[in-house]
């Protein structure tokens, strides 16, 4: 029975590292709909969204499963939760990817981004696949060193954030108030998806090694 | 200890039913901050914040003490992690109350709003606290005719949102960019509020009645 769990318990990490993947590979796509006005890069993760949630959902009851399986003594039983949780973080990467898709598709065959700003995009769908990558391993195999290096590439983002408003904000901003609020959605979305990827890592590691990794945001 | 374990389940369900009130509170707070650039009212959200993270951490402790308490059938198991996943729902909703909160006191003493859209603001954060009062409802007294209601009232927001939209891209706008920006991020948190307090209710509904309430955002 113990070894049962303990299979059942790595299938769900298995599972839930693909999931960090996917959920990069979709912002990967959604990034490359926003910078190049690519339709069919945004309706693949529009309409890839339905299986995501039906994976997250799929994950999700595997680790209700575990909790039945067995009753998990203290320590096992808070760990099922959190996996319970970061379905559920997987979930959001991957709606904060539609969204950003939505955007590009909304406003197609024009392009999201006036070109002074295409740079600072590419720069930020980077980290965020960055992160959603470091979750994955951290997912796959955690180790206490993996959180300094997320919060290092989280304050990456931040930076990058900041850049974005600064621009936004010049007067020499060209791009008039709907392409300002356009880019003020895309940059929250891109945060949140990377507070979702270190949150991820964060309860991994936490359940792994007991050191509290800071929450990201207030 | 069924009796127990039902006794702990209905005080679980007061403490939830407790944080979604205050959480509405927190909110309005947050919309009167905004409204009048009142900086103490901006500050008390801000420094309520950690009192309603240990809330919620508190709230879901109960709730794994709940699933440690006795070996739950297959319904309760699942009844169980939708506590625990509402808790996530209301920390979310304080987070967001903080942030709306956050913006007033950047901008203080000056306005956060134009006056033009302070009418359309007093809408949205009532409505917003609606929703959470709703939600209290439902988590304390649950019943299948409450969830026609909160789709009612989530429909509302949508179409505030809308008209917010239409104010900021009506050539009239006299606000400038960093008005926009901030106005979007307000329409934003106000909107992310409105649709996780939907989402502790459409959690309970499906609980009580197994009338699933389909979900408000993609």
């Amino acid at each position: 029975m113990r070894n049962l769990y303990h299979e059942k318990l790595s299938e769900l990490a298995e599972q839930l590292g693909r999931l960090c993947g996917l959920a990069g590979s979709e912002m990967e796509r959604a990034t490359r709909a926003l910078l190049r006005a690519d339709m069919s890069s945004a309706e693949q993760v529009i309409n890839d969204h339905d299986r995501m949630v039906a994976l997250c959902a799929r994950a999700e009851e595997s680790a209700v499963t575990l909790l039945a399986l067995q009753q998990p003594v203290a320590g096992e039983l808070r760990s099922i939760v959190s996996w319970i949780q970061i379905t559920s973080d997987l979930d959001r990467m991957d709606a904060l990817a539609v969204h950003v898709a939505k955007i590009a598709r909304l406003r197609h065959p024009d392009h999201v981004l006036p070109i002074e700003i295409e740079g600072l995009f590419t720069e930020i769908g980077r980290v965020a696949v960055k992160l959603a990558n470091r979750a994955q391993e951290v997912v796959l195999t955690p180790t206490p060193d993996k959180a300094a290096c997320l919060r290092e590439q989280d304050d990456e983002m931040d930076e990058l954030h900041r850049r974005l408003f600064s621009v936004l904000l010049d007067p020499h901003w060209q791009g008039g108030i709907e392409s300002a609020i356009d880019v003020t959605l895309c940059g929250r979305y891109y945060e949140r998806f990377c507070d979702h990827a270190v949150s991820v890592a964060r309860r991994v590691i936490y359940l792994v090694t007991g050191e509290r990794v800071e929450s990201v945001e207030a």
